[in-house]
């Protein structure tokens, strides 16, 4: 990793407190906190660079000029209240906040990390308004807070950023209707117009046209500016505050990346061929390096030119090394134990088996159709597009208008194959997806980035309610595969093997193992296949980070003499009872490890399974699940504030059977 | 009841046949199919006239002139394919196509009956191209046929009625922006623009503002007619056809109850002192004749001006009483069982006494604010309403927009009482309520019209799932109340008891009985209430609906000397271990009653706690629920469909203990 330095806070006062022009301080201020930006991004090894960047003006001067936010404190009824509804800017706000002292360095530097700073906007983070990350909600919320603030006759405005790929969603629309409706003139939008969603022009996916026809024709008053002009953005908020009975909207024409030439946009497209490479994802050593250099020349040029000192940079200490679990520990655990702790991910894609698999399927099912939501590079279906540009649906961040056009797709006999993130699929589109399987036509749901890991984007993106979601739709089967192999059978069987509905749970990130299947193993509906062999307790579990925590735990386990036989149950709605019956046999205690809250996971349905065969008697069933809202920080945080790691499972199965 | 007449199929064919100009015969044809649907509507006991009559003319154009459908028949690749978005419209389709006969008296006599015809559009019923329902879907789902149609290249075109009101909803914007991107020209949508809602004017739930300029702005090629005019709606459909690389939408202005003078807007709303009154429901007896009069004397006369004959009518033969439940005995029941299975439903309403609790509630709590989708009127707010009005805030329909706004209204310290239907509600503002939820303030969701009764209406609105959606939410209480007593201490608990978010399950028909709740009975968070000893079995029911039922099954079995204990359990998600194991101990054999699908009711709440407390040993559980999806038909005859009436369900029982 390389070398990191911030700029400390003594130095943004130092600018501050220059006497350069208003304007001219402050577009230095935007862009030292635009390195620090990228610091805390490296630092974190992820975050959104792009829309931080393209926002990073405007942020910089709602703080510094225009709010009086940190003069009246942000307990104060009577501040001003800014928040980003895209959230996906939340670590260039970050910068700006620790710029105003209101964030310490250790806590920037703490970014996706357990007790640090969320992936995505998230109130438990000071000077966080509201929780967002999931697209589409902030004006409504905005709403909710200006119309309070009339209520009770508190000072203070309302501001509400937002993106323009967001635009897609419909809630917006919603929101644009009922707020002129409602005459509410103490909330202003702002729309950080960077014309470039997650990794291709917004344009291309779904263009929204006009932008200021389209809010004139909603009722709003409108302004448009460039978002990167201080005395454009200084007078369109004066305009605003004028404007009586009537919303107003600020269109900011920004710039993805801008700050750092080669995230810009469009230079930033062409050099990735059509794709936007800066839009998520922490930029490499030399990558950041190079554009760390050209914000630190410009800063210190553009101080110059205003007579003031080069910046002094605070070198970052390195991230200290997670403890050793056998400090954890009461007796230290083995040389085998540690290593077996410390493996790295593999290079196993359950979601990349999945993209590969759809497109050989789709060679012999001509009726095979993907539609997406702006999620393509994550869901792994470019290569279908690619493959087949005239079966793949482009929608836009428009999950409920997908699942709907699926739906009228289906009904015309064609299968519809929905992607996106389960979180936002499972739950914005829920009532459509409950609408198309009541026409009893078939769907695939693909539910990316199901469960609790990656952990750094927080509760906005991680998926643990989903199974639940999807469990009292009459006809939907839910599968969760372990590996690459069953993730191609498990799609094999959506496609061809089953007239339901189905929903495929996929986790996003590498497999921390490659798990083994038996040999010759075949998926079964209802059935999974043992892993290991253990003669005192049986685990099931589903999903290769799950399983593989399980595998741990039976390991960990084992060296102290306990046998845990682990099953590997990717069939979540669904049990063959014979099978079942017959594994757990053996057993008087049996565990569940789930990727989801504790409530409608696969142990609700192996319950109901043994209460109507009577199964239970002299046994004990136990679940180990996500409690309360997941953690945000790096998978092995997570797992471990949750107890779901392999060494607190291991722990657990003692502490019940010990 | 009065007695019902029908224009017989031959009468349609008669004037079709005529030599009279085009379009008086379809002037003609259109009122006789809207005396048909107030006949259909009467028979049901319930209805959507205002918009079947809105949208009459249109129809009646659709299929008698526009489109190939009838020609090539429902089973042709190359029909023309037209639905409702709405739904609310579907009598007068079936009136329509009754009169072209592709739909037999005795179907349309069976509306909103078990097997007959449901009430809201079903494809399982033949004609109809779509489940609808549930508002807003229909763009998405035309586009998806209209896609599907390019790519087999099939002929025929897509036409989608909307309402006006449901343009509220924002799944229509997405739909029109990535309609338009995607340069769909082979889809016409048609607003049955009748500028009322449920029973307020559009203009003043939420305003819609000037909709040529909001289609245009979204890409759209705009047609405004007349919609109750032949030749406007034959050219608009005309001009639509010739427009390429662009969908298309026509804009007709219509009147709501079009066709008998006290239904029509303005009028009726005047009469209805600012509500409209026909928007659902069937006319009482003198409404109906006069009405029926109105439309059979201008037939006649119109009749006569193009020197026809007057309209021969077929008498209605009275609705069959349902079998006497002894007949499906092998064993004749009792006197006493058959007066307690025909009692007719008490004038409790749970709604109400949730109503009113809620403006006594709110006197003292002034942090208290209420927000409605437009159906204040069905989830009994309008009190509310009319005594705070500046705590009453109108969302219009737009669910996901209203919770998020709830959300903004919390984090400013207000209490908001969410409300609307649960199938709408919970599903499709699902993510909206997870976020607010994660943000740890404080929401309260009226579930209103929860579970399988009232079954007229269909699946769109039969609310199976609610549990299920809310359940995995951390932070969140679920109770459904037995009887007004209790919904009054639910509510109260909800405000005053509790810092959790809280959804509050309501049936919004009559409570079938009043239910005793034991003296000096207080709610407490985990612990249900016994309503009957008995020694046999125990069976847990929540709600007015299924406690009934229960108690009905306890009645009848009481009389076979079977004990039967009634548990009322109004906690759905909670469960006080102590007070359950107290209650199950003396039985081996544990019931649940379900008003809900299967999977995440109650039952699989309380077996996890049966799991992780060892409660299980040496008992059964079983649950009865809502299997598949519900089924459409009389409150009885859905209970009986799903053997959940308190007859099956004592048979049910027997089978397990006899």
């Amino acid at each position: 990793m390389v070398e990191l330095k911030l700029i400390p806070v003594e130095e943004f006062k130092r600018v501050r407190n220059s006497s350069a022009d208003k304007y001219k301080k402050l577009q230095l201020i935007a862009d030292m906190c635009r390195a620090n930006t990228l610091v805390e991004v490296k630092r974190a090894g992820s975050g959104h660079l792009g829309s931080s960047f393209s926002a990073m003006d405007i942020v910089v001067w709602m703080y510094y000029e225009e709010m009086n936010t940190l003069k009246v404190g942000f307990d104060s009824p009577d501040r001003d209240i800014y928040f980003s509804s895209k959230g996906h800017d939340v670590p260039g706000l970050y910068a700006t906040l620790h710029s105003l002292g209101e964030i310490p360095d250790e806590k920037l530097l703490a970014l996706r990390r357990l007790n640090g700073l969320n992936g995505h906007p998230d109130i438990g983070n000071r000077g966080i308004e509201a929780n967002s990350g999931s697209l589409g909600m902030g004006i409504s919320k905005g709403r909710g807070m200006a119309w309070a603030k009339k209520h009770f006759g508190r000072g203070g405005r309302v501001y509400v950023m937002t993106g323009d790929g967001e635009l897609q969603e419909g809630q917006n629309y919603e929101a644009l209707q009922v707020t002129a409706h409602h005459k509410i003139d103490n909330l202003t939008v702002i729309v950080d117009n960077n014309k470039v969603q997650s990794d291709k022009p917004v344009a291309e996916i779904i263009d929204l046209r006009n932008l200021e026809e389209k809010f004139k024709a909603f009722g709003w008053h409108v302004i448009r500016i460039d978002g990167h002009d201080f005395r454009q953005i200084e007078r369109a908020l004066v305009e605003a505050k004028q404007i009586k009975g009537k919303p107003q909207i600020i269109i900011a024409d920004t710039i993805k990346g801008r700050g750092i030439s080669f995230m810009e946009h469009p230079a930033a497209l062409e050099i990735g061929k059509g794709l936007y490479p800066w839009h998520s994802g922490a930029p490499d050593d030399a990558a950041f390096e190079e554009g760390f250099k050209e914000l630190i020349q410009r800063i210190n040029s553009d101080l110059g030119a205003v007579s003031l000192d080069p910046l002094h940079l605070t070198p970052v200490e390195p991230e200290p090394k997670a403890a050793a679990p056998s400090m954890l520990e009461s007796e230290p655990l083995s040389q085998a134990a540690l290593e077996r702790l410390s493996v790295k991910p593999t290079d196993e894609y359950v979601s990349r088996a999945y993209g590969q698999a759809l497109v050989e399927l789709a060679a012999k099912r001509k009726d095979i159709v993907v539609l997406d939501a702006d999620l393509a590079s994550d869901c792994k279906v470019r290569d279908f597009e690619n493959t087949y540009p005239n079966r793949f649906i482009e929608n836009g961040i428009a999950e409920q208008d997908m699942v709907s056009m699926a739906a009228g797709l289906a009904r015309q006999g064609l299968l519809p194959v929905v992607n996106s993130f389960a979180s936002f699929l499972a739950s914005r589109a829920n009532e459509q997806i409950y609408n198309a399987a009541s026409e009893k036509s078939k769907i695939i749901y693909a539910l990316h980035y199901a469960g609790l890991i990656p952990a750094g984007p927080g509760k906005s993106h991680q998926s643990l309610r989903d199974i639940s979601l999807f469990s009292a739709l009459p006809n939907c089967v839910i599968i969760q595969p372990c590996n690459a192999e069953e993730t191609r059978m498990a799609l094999d069987f959506c496609v061809n093997q089953t007239d339901e509905n189905s929903a495929l749970r996929l986790i996003i990130g590498p497999s921390p193992r490659r798990i083994t299947l038996p040999a010759g193993y075949e998926i079964r509906l209802g059935q999974g296949c043992q892993l290991t062999a253990g003669k005192d307790a049986v685990m099931f579990a589903y999903g290769p980070v799950m399983l593989h925590e399980a595998l741990l735990a039976s390991e960990l386990l084992a060296e102290r003499g306990f046998g845990l036989s682990i099953v590997n149950m990717p069939w979540l709605n669904r049990v063959d009872v014979k099978w079942f019956a017959e594994v757990i046999k053996p057993y008087s205690t049996i565990f569940i490890l789930e990727d989801h809250h504790p409530a409608g996971g696969l142990m609700d349905n192996l319950l109901a399974v043994c209460a109507e065969h009577g199964l239970m008697n002299g046994k004990q069933m136990i679940k180990f699940s996500v409690e309360g809202y997941p953690a945000c920080g790096t998978p092995q945080q997570a797992l471990a504030y949750h107890e779901l790691d392999g060494l607190s499972v291991s722990k657990r199965i003692m502490k019940y059977c010990g």
